[in-house]
């Protein structure tokens, strides 16, 4: 049994300690035999009648979301599952594949370095996307707020402004699709559009910036913007890059498993790195 | 930009050794400038098109399952998200939110235990169910059949039978609203129902070995018999529960997030573990 | 065997492509068939005469240690190796060894825990000394130097400066020892002892800030004065601690896959969390 | 503070449920405030006494080893640091140092894949050659305890032995210096010797059976004779190469910290894998 960590025949006679209860407390799951509540709804009365995406949706925010909004976040996910082995994650999780550990372990060792740099710029452009909302709120012009949010980020973490642009592809095929859809869900009410609109505004401006050169939204951009007409908070963001993308990890470390290999090294076998440190010193 | 080690600018004038683009093989993903395939399908005809489990099928397996199929994927995935802070994995993705590490290293560290102990109940569980389907294939009657799967399951992995049983849920509140869905399934014939079949036989020859005490089939039995209705290999099973329990993982260290608290141990600070080591002893 | 990726048989024929080769550039370690030197030394000529420490030393820094120096550092990295499982990694190491993943993962799970709050006040507290020698460097006077590179710390990490007070220990045991080393080594000239005054006289204005009261070094902040007076590098500082708490994280693994036990969680298996989240939702 | 969960002030009022403090009970180490002791051993009377090595001798085995014990495990720990960039878990140091995630977690994923392909064969290899002594203890002679010893280990592993041989190295040239040390031991009674004979034994059985070719001892092998010559328990010796391993981790994570980069991938920016999948699909 992989989950129950507890026992039935000595839950009878034992006075615990709440403090010890207390240190683990949680409002996300509630157990007693025969029953399992997240966030107040019995998994019976959910199983088939709620999402993948909607489950994602309740237990990293307490709530069930309608079906039309959980339809977006489910796009979302979809788009982001893989880039291919070029990126670390996968070329670790392939490489980890031939190492004698479990699948488990090849998509934790992958899962890991979705950091700052690598499984970040979603959460990092979430952030200026509400930046920049809440200097409107505050009474700002678009444009003022966009010039003065897309300042701030490029001030924080350099000219790469994160969910804009992209080194490989002229436009990444992701992003109009998915703006598409926000679009169409904005049409319908499902959510306010609002943060595409912001996220537009800052592609306008990049490109004003640019000379007329365009650096068009990418996959982390669009999918920043469906976070934040979402609500998410910013740092889910990263969170729920890494559930979409462990989906190409688990690809890729399968694939991998039936290819075969042993101790599968970043190049041929035949391949050496160079060296360049210093000559060979003679013993003293 | 989280996912493209790839420079545009420098995919001209090169001369490449296929030896080292072969080593990186795959049949996933086909990419180049403004291109995404997976598996033959371009990104921006499956968004919108396509749930995020069909995406996890496509990725896994290399072909788009029907709709109806892929809801059934769905079930799974979304009622095996979670079972509470005493699951290791969880206890663990708690701790390490309060560590300094970010919410991937956090999801990484838990996602790592899902072993054979933790995460392996349902890979071990398809395996059975197939290889009793395997022997009826030979010609073994289902009873013949359930018997020798199960001893040689127990002659295996010991007396606990994968995917049978709940030390803490007299029934499993998951496995038979699952159950029902694959029944309805195979009604619809989007699944033949054999391994729901062949499930509640193990469970009836369970209860016929413990003098008539039910050990009911739980979550992970419950999806293995999906997972094997829908013809995942069993070592999917494993990586599907990973993807599953990643979602649990994701919103406990959230939470805790939240909580605040740094180094969370497993006690309340109050408490010391009981050392029983030898006594102090006297430097020499 | 378990580290060699390359095949002999395959070395003849081939024209590389040498930026694949300069790809994976590094002066660490150069090889050949027969052949391995690490920053120059063939590891025939150090196996037997240099020390585990020392070829730390020379892994990390690029040149041999003296004896005496790599003794310093041997002492930093045999105090430190464990606290106990009260520490998040130590509980997670025991924990992933009851999951059935192998020793190294259950090490990878617990050492992926050592972050910023967890794992990083030596590199902080290295930090901070050195900052406050670069203000000594520029003519400041020691009581100045401490005072501002204090203030600069808390204010950029929050009243607790790392390196300084345990919440356990009213004198952290292992502190006062190592800096009886460091006076010893400075004594006979194998370090200034710069560091050991830096750190002393931050410990004399923390009591001073605090009408009396001492906050005494710490573990890591003795071994922080150690890392600086050797002159590694901050960030090392963490990966030091990392190698030295990884002996502590095996013996805890080791002892628990003795001990037995599937699927431990932080509380014994009678305990259950306090949930304090919504009450139970009525099906719609 | 990076090592203290528990807090000095609340220890004082408390009444503790002994259930809790016994799940987390442990022979390895014993706290109180001001007090440390692993094994017995207050840390102060280590400290400055006890190398490294003692230290991971105590630690893991629960008594406090001679030090002409722990030089040869020493020198076991410093023989086996890295193997370079093509070893998986090197690349996955350096790849993961360019994600943005810290040293710790670069270190984690590394090691993480140390598993029983690319971190087993020293485990593995301790396994046959303390078979073998067991076949000799119970009176069979050194060339049969040998011959069953190998069809054994051939028969659960392949063909390949543990230990022996090596793709890259016609002779490791780190294995015949350990052996010279254990040697050298043996003459001086430190060890007995014995594992190095039936070391040498097998090695002159594979030669046999190969006509003659030479399958030299590896790494591996010698550290193995090393372990087993100590009294190691085979699975720790897994736990030792992740020791000894994880200094080239951070050497490499490091180097390629201070080389810069983002991303990085296992090739050259400027190439791409090969696609061998199904052509692209026509929408439907």
């Amino acid at each position: 049994m992989s989950d129950d960590p507890l026992s039935n025949d000595l839950l009878s006679d034992v006075r615990h300690d709440p403090r010890v209860s207390d240190w683990w407390r949680t409002s996300i799951i509630e157990m007693s035999p025969g029953v399992i509540r997240y966030r107040g709804h019995a998994i019976q009365d959910l199983i088939g009648q709620v999402s993948f995406a909607q489950m994602i949706w309740l237990m990293t925010r307490g709530e069930l979301p309608g079906a039309e909004q959980a339809k977006l976040l489910d796009c979302a996910l979809m788009a982001a599952v893989d880039h291919g082995p070029q990126a670390p994650s996968i070329a670790i999780a392939r490489m980890a594949a031939t190492c004698g550990v479990g699948l488990n372990n090849a998509m934790a060792s992958a899962m890991n370095v979705l950091g700052d740099v690598h499984g970040g710029a979603g959460e990092q452009c979430v952030e200026m996307l509400q930046a920049i909302a809440t200097r409107i709120d505050a009474g700002a012009a678009l444009a003022d707020a966009v010039g003065a949010g897309l300042d701030e980020a490029i001030a924080q973490r350099g000219k790469f402004v994160s969910g804009f642009g992209h080194r490989f592809h002229p436009v990444d095929p992701r992003a109009p699709r998915l703006l598409d859809l926000v679009d169409e869900a904005a049409g319908l009410g499902v959510v306010s559009g609002r943060f595409a609109g912001i996220g537009r505004a800052v592609e306008a401006e990049l490109q004003r910036r640019k000379d007329g050169r365009r650096i068009p939204m990418n996959i982390d951009g669009a999918t920043a913007v469906i976070y934040a007409e979402l609500g998410f908070p910013a740092p889910l963001a990263r969170g729920l890059f890494c559930l979409s993308r462990s989906v190409g990890i688990l690809a890729h470390a399968w694939e991998q498993t039936q290819q075969g290999g042993r101790n599968k090294g970043p190049m041929p076998r035949e391949y050496l790195w160079t060296y360049d440190g210093p000559p060979p010193v003679r013993p003293r």
